[in-house]
């Protein structure tokens, strides 16, 4: 005999929970702190009420339980929150609540003067029963109430209708749930430390860090570096492959294909005799330096992430050690990469539909293994959009298994289902098109479907105005107004940017050639030496905007952007504020690179916690100005060679106990 | 080693495939001959081609393929017809197409003028090992394919730029699928006979077709309206509880509580000591006269429709032999219904939550039973929501595997998620809020959501203008105009729609009181007497718009429900056609049952397969005028007292052999 969970008297349903990704197939993620809101459709047939609870847990923890509130037609809403990095699960029960539908229908029977003696027995025997699940003391209480309605017969309205809330709170914590109905699903949710939701990175290559203009860098010169990036503000420093670089087909200066002897080649073109995947190039140093740097990193409050490319130089060991996991043409030599017609004869591409596949998989897990056993926890992969879902899937769980405090970004500019795919499999943060969207209209899109849409509960964005392979066209064309405006824009928009440096403070924008992305010299195939103090650098401006964001907690997070309406078209304006609305950040941005901008800034001060009927300070951060501003239309105006934002703090009245008005 | 399916390898991800209901919880619904058109997202890692397909089966029968096609950003779409009763099965597979990738590849190094030497034996092993999966006659012309390519080396562009869609064809044919990846979900539709998405139903209280006033109609005496029902165009005769009517309680005339010794009671009060639910009401005859009233309706070409309402009068036979079904108040008396502060004496409800559910499943299953044996296929079911939803989903699923041609009609007044939940847990059609949508945008919004959103999968809309619950308002006030304008959208809007007759075609519309939708004197509790051929009644409109129903196939679908604007809030104008726009539908309807309206008809010739630069006649099948119409923009006025509505048939121009344009 079927029905719900073999017994056919389970009478409520439950359906469309959320958040939900692809019917419980993928985990959600928050950090520790984050609440889980959790909603769904619970009813029954007849007329009956209906309670309902979130049930959840951390790992295999005790199950913990959170009441549900109902909304408008049948949908009901509850939340937790999670404190413990790891695996959290949870799902949601619901029952019929005999008590209060009897409660109901007791009211309005002595509402309507009818005679209540029967139903009266049957309210007590709910509260009996009731007692027989409380603890000792409250079941005493029940006991009394029991007793107190046997007795209140001759006047059961005059007794009743004054301490009800009592006892109905009390009853409400021993619910009858023998035939509740659990949701058929157990969702997850990943718990990650914070900074995967909030993190300042700075991409550097070590090999440009030396003093003297023309020598190789190395591990110890980018040491040097250490304070300057945490002057900035910046708690993360990503380095490209640090591993031997391979020789075959290396390429030269500006991609070349004719290759010089000091030639430098791609860090992306991993191994050689010296090495593969966990080793360091010698010209780099050791892998005593390495940790030393670790060390020092974590000494100005920086982590080290570093970069996995899972694809082989042909002097790369595995060629020889494991030819079974490259594809071989029917020619016998090795499969290079190729996008036809180009070819890629220094990249050979591993094969992942190798019948060794198992071997495969197990010794790249043991690449970042080896990299966390050094002390890494932040791990860059480059391109995983060319290795199988699965792959990640498996290879990102087995890791966080024993390190849930590992952290992997996504680095893939590809399809969205694609980017998002890999977001489910369990990647921490994501690269996005950030560098593309540069009008009002793409940005205000764009941004609402990554904080809003169901895609904001797996990936968290991660935004970069520039990187070594995207110099875009805004920054090519916008001088150093432009690099300010992306800067901006990229570090409050997102909780997760970074630059890659220091081509962006010091606004290099020359590229190979017209309608190219790629940079001309591009340090991806040469040493780079630079003026970290040149004039122009805009360390000061990254210095403040990174200082903001530590101190208001509204920026930090993704969910709570909202954008509002400019009568310009070249101005965008957008908040993010706290739940509690503590704190409040506007930022308004003018968009065009040359010309000043202003106008009239539309906003809904109630959705903002603000009161439209006063005035109130905003602060711009970034310049210090303070300006009143009230109701929902204010004006602004906005110069791009000087500061082409402000970063508004909302200071907000507060009535004292003394009845003055003060800002805070 | 996890991975998707245990192996790695497969790179596929298949998601948000549609339709799908609750994560594939619930089947589809379609009728014999019906498309089920199937989307998925598919795509891998990499840049290699995908492929995909849909498996589908009906029953246990072998496995057939569907191709699906790409739409944008990598959505696919493919579809497969159902041609038999019972249960389909259906799910996506999808694979990474070497051979196409391949050949992607190969086109662009020719056109890039490289060396295609090793590639060219690449793509003969391919060809070669699809070779092994082909029929005899397919294999022997691969094996001639691979040999021209392996001899084409010196000339490999000049061989193959020709005829090569030939051998993309034939590789298509045998796709390498051994890493496949399966959607993880069998999704399910149920397949349903034609009238279970097309039928016009009459209900009719057989104890009022007596032709004597006072006495008691009869089951024979019913018979004798069968060829007026039939000559109207109804296919399906709907009659109330026919079984025993309890005494106990008894309501009187206009419900009253006082009843006089000749009140013959509500059929719903179901059983007395003459029987319960499988015996027929003495009054009305025997169970030899229904099977014969089903005989004589089935030679007019009409269908039985059976009310079962699962409740009891407290006379009922299952109160003495099964009283642990129901439940017991406190001081032994059984619960009767009850709506605080009303109190329904004469009707026990069933308790689900019995001990003993199971049996009572099973013996309220055998009352299904027992009327199929009669030969009833089709069940008008009286309040199922508030019997519990795994019920209905065991009973009605128990049911159909053994009677798949049997229908239920769900007639359930209540919250929508309530309501979409009883279509998903099997009911085949279902009541609707129909009766309270009377304004433009009403019943635009109301039917673009059962047209077009996910409901339309799983319930089937029945129309009912009036039942004899439910006199609305609109009715009341609005005359004969107000008749006929629901009746036309009720058969117009809806493939299946009902009238509770003959109190509709003879538009009574007294209330009980003011602001009741009761009628006054129900027919619920006691006989009437009418004049089938009075003046003022609708019949021959009925019968004239249902002949146009059954020549119309565009009539008889609902997902082709089309708005189109008007500049008149009174005029509300819709189209139907079929897929291949052969046979096309316009509805304009005055919806002021008052005024004359008139007004411009805008709509998009193009999405109705005409072309906008010709004009095209439409025909009103009602009045059978013609009108010459041309382009978007078109003007129609309606007078209520006549007739309010146009039913347009497009007639077509085509042009001939003879190159003269007729209509057809």
């Amino acid at each position: 005999m079927p029905g719900q969970s073999g017994d056919g008297r389970r009478r409520v349903v439950i359906e469309r929970v959320s958040p939900e990704i692809d019917c419980g197939r993928f985990p959600i993620k928050r950090v520790v702190g984050e609440k889980v809101i959790v909603e769904a459709d619970a009813f029954a047939d007849g007329h009956e009420r209906v309670a309902c609870q979130i049930l959840y847990r951390q790992g295999n923890e005790e199950v913990c339980f959170s009441p549900m509130e109902p909304l408008d037609n049948d949908r009901w809403r509850g939340e937790f929150r999670v404190t413990t990095i790891g695996k959290y699960q949870y799902t949601v029960e619901g029952w019929i609540d005999c008590f209060q539908s009897w409660w109901d229908a007791f009211e309005k029977k002595i509402a309507a003067g009818q005679d209540v003696h029967v139903d009266l027995i049957a309210g007590v025997k709910l509260v009996e029963s009731a007692a027989t699940r409380a603890t000792a003391e409250d079941a005493a209480l029940l006991r009394q109430w029991a007793q107190r309605l046997r007795q209140s017969k001759t006047d059961a309205s005059a007794t009743l209708i004054g301490p009800d809330r009592e006892l109905l709170s009390l009853m409400r914590r021993y619910h009858d749930r023998d035939l509740a109905s659990l949701y058929e699903k157990q969702l997850a949710v990943t718990v990650d430390r914070k900074k995967a939701s909030f993190s300042t990175w700075y991409e550097v290559f070590p090999r440009s860090c030396s003093p003297e203009p023309g020598r190789h860098g190395t591990l110890e010169d980018c040491e040097t570096w250490l304070p300057y990036l945490a002057s900035m503000g910046f708690d993360v420093v990503y380095l490209p492959p640090i591993h031997p670089i391979g020789r075959a087909f290396r390429r030269g200066k500006n991609n070349s294909a004719v290759v010089q002897p000091d030639d430098v080649g791609s860090p992306w073109a991993v191994g050689s005799n010296e090495g593969g995947h966990k080793a360091v190039h010698r010209e780099l140093g050791s892998l005593e330096d390495f940790r030393r740097f670790l060390s020092k990193a974590s000494q100005h409050g920086i982590e080290v992430a570093l970069d996995i490319a899972y694809q082989c130089s042909p002097d790369h060991p595995y060629v020889i050690e494991h030819p079974e996991w490259f594809r071989t043409r029917p020619d016998g030599t090795i499969q290079y990469a190729e996008n036809p017609p180009k070819k890629y004869q220094d990249i050979y591409p591993l094969n992942f539909e190798s019948a060794h596949w198992q071997a495969l998989w197990e010794e790249l897990k043991s690449v970042f293994e080896f990299w966390i056993d050094q002390g890494v926890r932040i791990f860059r992969v480059d391109n995983p959009h060319t290795k199988p879902f699965p792959f990640w899937e498996w290879i990102i769980g087995k890791i966080k298994e024993k390190n849930p405090d590992a952290l992997f970004l996504s680095e893939a500019f590809t399809r969205p289902p694609v980017m998002f795919q890999l977001a489910k499999a369990g990647f921490s943060q994501s690269y996005t098109y950030f560098a593309w969207r540069n009008t009002k209209q793409e940005i205000t899109d764009y941004f609402t479907q990554l904080t809003q849409a169901e895609v904001r509960e797996y990936l968290r964005p991660n935004l970069w105005p520039s990187t070594p392979d995207i110099l875009p066209e805004s920054l090519q064309v916008g001088g150093k107004a432009a690099f300010m405006v992306r800067f901006i824009l990229a570090a409050t928009l997102g909780a997760n940017y970074g630059i890659y440096g220091p081509a962006f403070e010091l606004c290099e924008n020359v590229p190979l050639q017209p309608g190219s992305e790629e940079y001309l010299h591009s340090e991806k195939y040469e040493l780079k030496h630079r003026d970290l103090h040149a004039a122009g650098s805009l360390k000061d401006l990254i210095s403040r905007v990174n200082r903001i964001r530590k101190e208001n907690p509204a920026l930090q997070s993704n969910g709570n952007l909202r954008f509002h309406e400019t009568d310009n078209p070249s101005m965008i304006c957008y908040s993010k504020a706290t739940d509690d609305f503590a704190n409040v950040i506007f930022v308004v941005v003018n968009l065009d690179c040359v010309h000043t901008q202003s106008g009239w800034v539309r906003l809904d001060p109630a959705s903002l916690g603000l009161d439209a009927t006063h005035a109130f300070q905003v602060h711009d951060l970034l310049a210090d100005g303070r300006y009143l501003w009230q109701g929902s239309q204010n004006y602004v105006e906005l110069v791009p060679e000087s500061l082409p934002a402000h970063i508004l703090r909302v200071r907000r009245w507060v009535r004292t106990e003394r009845d003055f008005d003060y800002y805070f």
